[in-house]
């Protein structure tokens, strides 16, 4: 079986057969990044271009990695040295790099629903590694991929979603994903940082860490964008970390074989306590090691193998 | 035939000879960035040296990408993470770049010469990716190829290039090379952005757009920079776009079958109105298609198959 | 014969079998950059990651290829682009790093001993490409390997080092490689920029650069970065040069085949004379191109052949 889309932009629009079809492809490529000669040559050939208006370290260099353990050629442009500086439009930009004859685009961009406009001016496949606050699928699909490497199974579980859901990319993903795939989704923090019709997508809502994580088999924490705390979203960093940091004591209160999951980077002693984020229960660095072999699953899919 | 010089460093030096080796080794490459695998071995082994001292994305991501589909190395180096911000001078920084031992080198620069300075210093080829507002030779050469392609000859040909002609690395390398090859050169812009002694290329003056493109078959707009309008070269933008902006009516002076082609990054209704630039005559995306292939050109004739 | 270290973190910690093995290696390297194709495929399928929070060109680039030219996958990742913009801890940043399952991570730092707090808390292998004013290995590494290469041996032979020998790891590399390796190490500089207790590792102490120098088979010259200049070490960068800048007079001082050395980039005129820098006992750029080599033979000694 093939995806038979042109682009991944979000998971809201991607099936539960789907979803199913890249973690089992991403399973099989983990095993490239375990050997010896950590490289396949099944893109060989094929050009990549990682086009990020936001920095980023840790997608971007995943992305990267993914392209060249499957022998493409993998072209960074960022933002700064970008023709964006020059006043082009992000179509013209677009339009130059379909030109150019990549076989697929990698974008981030601070506005919701870049990628789905790029995905319609251009031939070739479009990612989407993040879109202001709206999705950030291959963070979703590295998510469920790790709940499912480590519980054999989504279907049936209880996942707590903690922090700023109103801004973050990374929880709706995860909602339209999750609850997709039958897990439940309870979501959690500050009534400032949660939507007013967030109901609608499926999840139950709790403005108390503890009620939130009560029983649950998975807790995901969300990065606190302290780079946006001009806009005093809450009081203080320490208020938030009094009510909302996961830490040894409110974390007994979730089953006892939890995960707790975080995107990254994390800071430390603000939403998770250093003892938790490097403790027995957390999946973190899973996750990061199966964000490569998702990477991998979704070029491999979308541009691989044509033949 | 091979190319027998060493460098590219504009498009005054080279011989019609050697632009018709160039644009047919040029065409012979188009294919390959259509293929499945876009990629030939031929300059496995290689390293090219991609050193930007201004900032780019189009001209370094082309000759990126134009590396890779030959195999070749390509090492990108740009002016702020360079040793440049510590005071070295860039002949230091040649030779030492030299002394890695690269087969070629591709720099941008805003000193007019800078890369002549280079090809005199060190023994490797140097391409001259743009030098102030002198020469910019891969560009003249993939609008002579985009001509050629469209039209079948240059020679005969009637072209208007239009805008702030004094300034333009564009302008002078297509001067060159299109009064070479035959084709009658026209330019046009206001006062202030026509050189004194331009006559003197071989070209027509025309002050006013509409004089300008009259009976041509190509029209070249170049880009109004935005950026150096601190020097206040004319009123203001909107009265540059009075007279200059190229659109639906005005173009209707020229030939039925005229080329429209521009250098990028367009500003959109400022040196050309959206229509006209995503119209029918227009064959910018063309241009950036063969940007790649006449870089992998010259790459191949400067330092591929020496055996 | 193998290395057995996991990490090149000093040369502090490098036996003298071991600087002989890592010289001899990169002996047979040398070779590789200067063929037609400078390729092997040694390091295929292999992961290096080049994380530089210093602003670096050359170091950066010599790291790129010399992990190109053995075939490796590099990643560049710079300080601006990085998390670390977004408060994320080194160790963090360095296993998120890990999990991606890299073989090798090569990192400037400008605090001395985050190498070896990298080495111990990821399992891949280290290098250290400079750390604060404390080891920059490989740099002394290319150094004993232009000596070596151009007077035979190292032992026995009588090495100036000049400048702020206080704030160089270079110097500091220098010293532990050079006295290791039986030569005698004399240090100059004025007073404030030589350490208190700088006799106990084995070196001589002159203020002027005349005593210094004298009957010397090697001066090595360091960089003045002029970059700390706020800090007002000396009164002006004319009066370091007069009493510091090797020229045509002083340099008779030494031995008739006298090598002078210099790190990289240079102060033309302030450290070193124009004509001294380019002048016939100059082995500025040999230093630059047994730089790959030396960065070929640690990669290959640190993560190839494993078979």
């Amino acid at each position: 079986m093939k995806l038979t889309k042109k682009d991944i932009l979000g998971i809201k629009d991607i099936s539960v057969e789907e979803i199913k079809l890249i973690l089992d492809t991403a399973e099989s490529f983990i095993e490239v990044s375990t050997r010896e000669i950590k490289k396949v040559p099944t893109l060989r050939g094929k050009t990549i271009i990682n086009l990020f208006f936001e920095a980023s370290t840790r997608t971007r260099t995943s992305f990267e990695i993914a392209g060249k353990r499957l022998s493409a050629d993998t072209i960074n442009i960022s933002a700064s040295t970008s023709s964006v500086v020059k006043g082009e439009t992000l179509i013209d930009t677009a339009r130059n790099i379909e030109a150019m004859n990549p076989d697929a685009i990698v974008i981030r961009h601070s506005a919701a629903g870049a990628p789905h406009l790029l995905a319609r001016m251009v031939k070739q496949s479009i990612i989407n590694a993040g879109d202001g606050a709206h999705e950030h699928p291959t963070q979703a699909l590295l998510d469920m991929m790790t709940i499912r490497e480590k519980k054999g199974r989504i279907a049936g579980l209880a996942v707590a979603i903690v922090g700023d859901i109103a801004h973050s990319r990374v929880a709706r993903s995860n909602i339209y994903g999750l609850t997709k795939m039958g897990a439940r989704v309870i979501v959690a923090g500050p009534a400032m940082m949660i939507p007013r019709d967030i109901e609608r997508m499926g999840v139950s809502v709790y403005h108390k860490l503890e009620d939130a994580i009560k029983d649950v088999d998975i807790i995901m924490m969300l990065r606190i964008q302290m780079e946006r705390q001009q806009q005093k979203i809450f009081p203080s960093l320490r208020e938030y970390s009094n009510y909302f940091c996961l830490n040894r004591n409110n974390i007994t209160l979730a089953k006892d074989d939890v995960l707790v999951m975080h995107p990254g980077p994390i800071n430390r002693g603000i939403e998770i306590s250093p003892d938790i984020a490097d403790g027995p229960y957390s999946v973190i660095l899973d996750q990061v090691t199966n964000g490569v072999a998702v990477r991998m699953a979704l070029l491999y899919l979308l541009i691989g193998g044509k033949s």
